[in-house]
Formats: structure tokens, sequence, C-alpha cells
């Protein structure tokens, strides 16, 4: 799969800018810059040492394309390993396709979607889950989502794999040992260290295997319901949780939210927020469709958050936030409802009171906010992320976010427990081997120790061009 | 204006990617990067040469920002003349923010737009007119206007007017030197030299002034108005010239276009089309309001191209297409009119051949096109470009754009022709060295030698952030 045509590609976001960074990596990246690049200090771009950078202009036939700088990196010191030759020019989208298309004519080739990324890998700069990571990275947009990429890219989930594996080899060359000698019917592996390990790479492996849920929901935001009438105060709510965080979300991006279906970041996780019509029964033909809708979007949700409306046309009416609950409760008896009263600076202290009791009774505690008087709210976000299981986060523990890492783990963890079976069963060292050694090709998976064309094809297509 | 302050942007395009980079220029911008950049070598980066790129991660509090490299430009050889650091991160917007955030915690201060360059200019890094080029060749979409911007940051345009500048000083300082020397009558200045001086500045101010018509148009695109009725095959029309222009306009964009009111390069010159409706007589309120719009649209255009209905269901019109002529011709009478007759695939010989001879009459050659067939768009092409003076653009000249310098240069010019007059009218050294001055004066407001800040604060506010 390592091709040896030179890629080049647009590595800065599309669109136009002040810099633009056209990158070039492969064998003949330096030869190809070198026709193009015109050095201020008249210096050939292969005679200059990597890691340096030179002003110059891009020129061919006479016509002056830009004013530029060129960074070179030769290999193997370079992102992919290869040559790499990056060119900082004047990011009007004019200048970044005329020089792509100069590069093409000159013998370059488009890179494919994370081509330079696989050939990282290929080239062991990178393992596959390291490289997997820069993706996750590149669409990281919270802390949480940021850091357990980080992680990955650094290396921290391929280490902990890669140690499992390495005991586990180290077993599984003893036992293969003893099928040489299986006549004379030694045993080289102690079984009870073999078991011993075998236990503690079942608890690692449910350990990375449960972190996925936590994971998952980091990665792709926590889907939360709001289930409330029109008008019961849905977007203030929202825009109460997302003002307190304003001062983190920058005064950069400048963000600004128009619709309730949203997603917000708190406290470092991303959550996203489906906006629902309420739940009240009704014989209206067009609105049943509505409740048909919003069951749908509860159903898709991980927690739900219940505004019922404690009065409406100034009437005051607990029986019937009651039975809101218990309605939601009934059809969703196992998802976890969130039962917020808004506005209850309207609301008189015996009314509080009033729902407060009577929901005690249901065994619900109900968050009491006003989000026109900013209360409550710190109680709902720290409601809102106790849904999370950020204990693994805060102590650094490894955390799965991947699908293809959590098939591999699921498949490894079967072979391990069938190793483990056999071992209880005295299962004869030849037939152990192969569940062995089927683990070992999960662990190798996750890793890329063992690949093929389409896995990699399949991993790769998921990143942006040029990276 | 110089600030002391290390300033901060992000200088690639705004958005997701593979690559941003982040900017830092002033005297802290070295120190500020060694307090968050983790080299992975463990040198310092004040320890580090200019121009040398150096691999290491954000790192602060213990937080891994990302993994980047760091380039590291020593004033004075950067853009700006400071000390500038650039920092390449993976491109998650949550990433950019993140790493500008700690840097402006760290003691940066968020860039102005355009404050890299004004700073650039402070520096004496670029002259005025060559700043102004960097903000046009970042907007430049076309060859034409990609042409005249380079030229210009290359110093062409800066050149011509410094060597007028400098010769018109010589002159300047011998009057000068007259004065000084007033009760002896003596003339160190050759009248007959200074006048053939006056005269050539005449000449290349004239031919500058000139120049801002083509390069006012090549700037913003040209205007041209399409009068036809719907589905006579306007956007038939355009897409058969962008099809044409397809194989340049590149693989990477991705050009598509859903509306007829859109920009098309054609031969490297911008031409904006407005769809107009056609201008038939009517007494329907609605519709002559949807006249009074064309004739609007018309107005705004410097090329018209009438496009009329040949047959109406079914039936050859001939009387009509003349009509239609005539009227636009009357209203417009030195508006150029383009007359192309389409879909001429679906005509007789016969009927071609009327319409030919009809419009001769009336001293006009119709452009006969088939969009269908590809016929007649090349003369199209051809006719739409001679409306545009290329002669100047393939000829090197220099071409103004702006239309503060084209300001400047009216003035100049009307301060060198009353120099030329009192020349001639034998005024005193002393009232005509008024003149010199203030035409030096004009001259140096282009180039920057003259300047003050709110003109500065004018001309930068419309760059990015970033550059």
């Amino acid at each position: 799969m390592i091709s040896q045509e030179t890629i080049v590609a647009l590595a800065s976001p599309s669109g136009a800018g002040a810099i633009a960074i056209i990158r070039l990596s492969g064998n003949e990246s330096l030869t190809i810059a070198e026709q193009v690049f015109q050095s201020v200090s008249g210096k050939a771009v292969s005679k200059q040492k990597t890691h340096t950078i030179h002003l110059g202009h891009i020129v061919d036939d006479g016509k002056v394309y830009d004013q530029v700088l060129l960074s070179i990196f030769k290999n193997p010191h370079s992102y992919t390993g290869e040559d790499v030759v990056e060119i900082s020019c004047h990011g009007s989208t004019y200048i970044q396709q005329q020089i792509i298309q100069l590069l093409l004519r000159k013998g370059c080739r488009m890179a494919q979607a994370g081509e330079f990324t696989l050939r990282a890998f290929l080239n062991g700069k990178l393992d596959l889950s390291q490289a997997e990571a820069v993706a996750d990275l590149i669409s990281s947009d919270n802390e949480a989502s940021h850091h357990i990429a980080m992680q990955q890219m650094r290396g921290g989930f391929s280490n902990e794999i890669a140690k499992l594996r390495a005991e586990l080899l180290n077993f599984a060359s003893l036992i293969e040992l003893e099928l040489d000698f299986a006549e004379e019917d030694v045993e080289f592996a102690d079984r009870t260290q073999f078991k011993e390990l075998l236990t503690r790479i079942e608890f690692v492996l449910k350990r990375l295997i449960d972190s996925f849920a936590v994971g998952n929901v980091i990665k792709n935001g926590i889907p939360v319901a709001i289930v409330g009438e029109p008008n019961v105060g849905k977007s203030t709510l929202l825009n109460a949780l997302l003002n307190e965080e304003r001062a983190i979300v920058s005064e950069i991006a400048g963000t600004t939210r128009d619709t309730i279906e949203d997603e917000l970041v708190i406290g470092g996780i991303g959550f996203r927020f489906i906006d629902t019509a309420g739940i009240r029964e009704t014989k209206d033909v067009v609105e049943s469709f509505g409740i048909k809708k919003t069951f749908e979007k509860i159903e898709q949700a991980q927690v739900v958050i219940s505004l019922p409306n404690p009065s409406k046309g100034g009437a005051f009416q607990l029986n019937e936030i009651v039975t809101e609950y218990e309605k939601l409760k009934n059809k969703y008896p196992l998802k976890p409802i969130l039962f917020v009263i808004n506005k209850v600076d309207l609301l008189t202290e015996q009314q509080v009171d009033a729902i407060v009791s009577q929901l005690e009774t249901l065994n619900v505690k109900p968050i009491l906010i006003s989000a026109k008087e900013k209360t409550g709210i710190d109680e709902l976000k720290n409601t809102l992320l106790s849904f999370v299981n950020t204990g693994a986060l805060r102590n650094n523990e490894t955390i799965v976010t991947n699908t293809r890492h959590y098939d591999s783990l699921l498949k490894a963890l079967d072979e391990i427990q069938k190793v483990k079976f056999g071992l209880q069963s005295n299962l004869s060292s030849d037939l152990m081997a192969i569940d062995i050694k089927q683990a070992l090709y999960y662990f190798g998976e996750i890793t890329g120790e063992v690949t093929n064309d389409e896995l990699l094809g399949n991993i790769f297509a998921n990143f942006c061009i040029g990276k």
C-alpha cells in the first residue's frame, strides 16, 4: 500500500485567510518544490537543512504566483516520515488553487483523505490508534473529547494494550514451546501465573469496554431531551446554562444560539439538547403526530429533562405536574429523568413546598430554578454532569471512544474468556494456543500490528484531505 | 502608533482543517512561547536560531493542549520586522481557541485587523501601497486581480511613483536653493529640463489615472447585465461559458452555480452577471415595476448582453428582435450592447440570415450561439474580453486599483498642472515651491512617506485579523 508518489493538499482550513498551508509529502517533494521555488537567498531547496524556513517566490514560466515561506522537513524527521515541504502562501483561494494546480502539473498528485497520516502510520511514526486519534483531535470541540483524543494520540491507549499484549505474547510463546516438546509432557508456562494474567487482562478489557459508554457520549455529545410545552422556558433555560459558560466559550468565536436544538458544553462535556413538545394526551391528529415525534426523540436521548408548566393562565396546577412525571416514568422506567421546575420566582413559597413534598412521595427531588434570577443553575449543571462518569476522565484513565476499538476489545475479551475456560477445563495446549493467537490478533488490530487494506481504507476515509 | 505589546491571532482561515496557524508578533513573543512550549529536543525557544522549526507540545499547568510545530523568526528577519512565532497546531476550532486563550492569559493581546501588516509597514518592511496590496492579494479571486496585486506587492507601483517623486524632489531642492539666493536672482533649476520633467510626470500620472477604470473593474469584477425574458436561455448561456472554463476552475474547489446572478472568470477576468427581465412594454403594474428594476440594473452594468427570444410559441419574431435592440440602444446610447441570439440550432438558415441582414442595417453584428451545440461561445468570450483593456495587463504596465491611490494621483496631477502653469506664466519660485511641495505630499501619501493615524486606521481596518 505504500506509494512512492508525491502527494499534495491544502492543509489549512478551506476558505480565505491571512495564510494558507499547502503540504507536499514524498520522495520528490524537495525536487518538485525546487522547480517552482525561487529562494531570496538563492540557495537550492534540496541543499537546505531539515526544519528550516525560507522566504522566496513561487514562480513558473515567468509567472510569479506568490511570495511564500517554504518549510523543509527531511525524512525521517517529518510528520509522514517522508520528505515533506510546507508552503505558507497568502490565503486567497485563487492563490491556493493556482499553486496546487502548478504542483500537480509538476508531478504531484492530490492527496486522498487522511493520506498524510496513513503514510505516517505505514512509516511507523504513529500506531493505528494514534493515527485515529489525530482525526478525533481535529474534530474535538470540547474539553473532554479533546482530552481523550490527546491522551490517545500521545499513546496512552496503545501503551495499555501493548503492555497486555506483550505479557500475553510471552505466555503464548511458552505454550508454543510446550507444543514443540509435546511428547515429553513438559509445562513451561506456569498455569497459576497464566490464570492470574488472564484474570488481569479480563479485568482491564472489561474496564476499557465499560469506558466506551462514557467515551462514546463524550465524543458525540450526550443527547438530552427537553420535554416541555412551548413557552415553558426551554430556551431561557438553555441560555442560562450557556451564559454561565460564556466566559469559557471565548471572546474569539462569539457563540450565538438561535435554536433550542443545539450543543452546549457544560463543564467541558458536550450535551446535545433535543427540543420536544409536551406529552399531554390529545385527540387532535396533528398534535398526536407531534407526540409520536416526542416519544421518538425521548428514546434517542440518554437523559430527559422534564420541564412542566407549574401555572397555566395564572392557575397553579400541581396535579398536572405530578401526572406529567408519572406518565414519563411509566413509559421510560429506565431513563434518567431530571424534573426541573422553571420560573420558581413566579410561585409562592407554599406552592413550591407543595410541589416538593408531593414529588417527594414519588421519591423525586425536583430542581427548582429561576433562569431570570439565576438560581438553581449550578445544581442543574452538576446533576447533568453526574450522568457522565467523569471520574475516569479526572483520573486520567484510558477511555475508549472508537467503535472499531470497542469491537476488537469485545472480541479479544471473548477469546480471553475462552482461554480462561480452556485452562480451567484442562484444554490441550495446542487448542488453547489457537484462542490465544486469536486474542493477540484482536489486540494487534487496535494498534495496527495486524491490518489490511480494507481496514485502513475505512479508517482513513473519515479523515479530511490534507491530514 | 508603534505598540510594544505582543499580539496574537489565528492566521489561517477560520474553521476546522488539518492544520491551523496561530501567529505571535512583538518583543515578548519568544518569551511567551517559551512559557507554554515544551520542545521535544528540550532546548529553550529563545536559544533557537531564526527560521527554524521545532516539534513539541503546548503545555500549561500540567494540561497538554496539543502537539505542535513552532516556527521562529527573529527580528528583523520576519514579516512584521519584530520577533515572530508561528504555532502550527491541529486544526480543531476548540484547540485553536484554547491555545489563543492561553497566549492571551500569558500576556499577548488579540491583534487588530491588519495589525501584523501595519507593523510591517511601520518597521519599514513594506511601503504603504505594498501593504495595501497584501489585502488585495488575499481577496484576489482571478488571474487579473491576482496579477495586479502581486505586481503592486512586489513594488511595481511604488517604484514608478518613487522614481517620479525623486526627480521632482531634485528639482524642488534646486528651487528651494534659489529661494536662499533670492536677492541674487540666480537660477539653479534649468527651466527647460524642469518643464520636460513636468510634462513627463503629467503623462505618467494621466496614464496611471486612466488605468484606474480598468483596475477598478478588474478588482471588483465587470458588471454585465443580461437582458432577456425568463426561459430565453440565460442560465444555459452562463453554464456554457462556465463549462469552457471549468478545466481552469479546478478539480479542487468544485464550482457550483445555482443562480444567474453570479461571478464568472473568463480569460482570467472576473465578470459579474446581473440577471434582468426583458424590457417589452406593458401596462401591468407588477411587471412595470419589474421593468423599472431592469433599468436600474442596466444602469449599474458596464456591458449589456441582450438575449432576445427569436421564436415565441413556435413563431419566428424578427420584428420583436429589432424592436428590442432599438429600444435598448435608444435608452442607453453609450452602453456597449452585445446582441446574442441563442438557440440558433432551432432556427432555419433563412431565419438566421434574416436576423443578421436585418441587424446589419442597424450596424449591429449579432453573436449567434447554441449553448447546446457549443457554437459561438468563443466569439462571445472574446467579445466580452474586448471590453476590458487587457493590453496594459499583458504589457505588465502598472494599473491602479485602489481608490485612495486614484484620489492622490488626481490631486498630484492637479498640483503638477499648477506648477506647469506657474512655470509658463513665470510665477515666482517661492509660490511654485508651494505647489511642488503639495505634489510631493500626494506622492508620499501613496507610498506612506506621508501618513497619519486616521489614514492608517482606515486602510488596515479593511484587512482580516491575523494578517
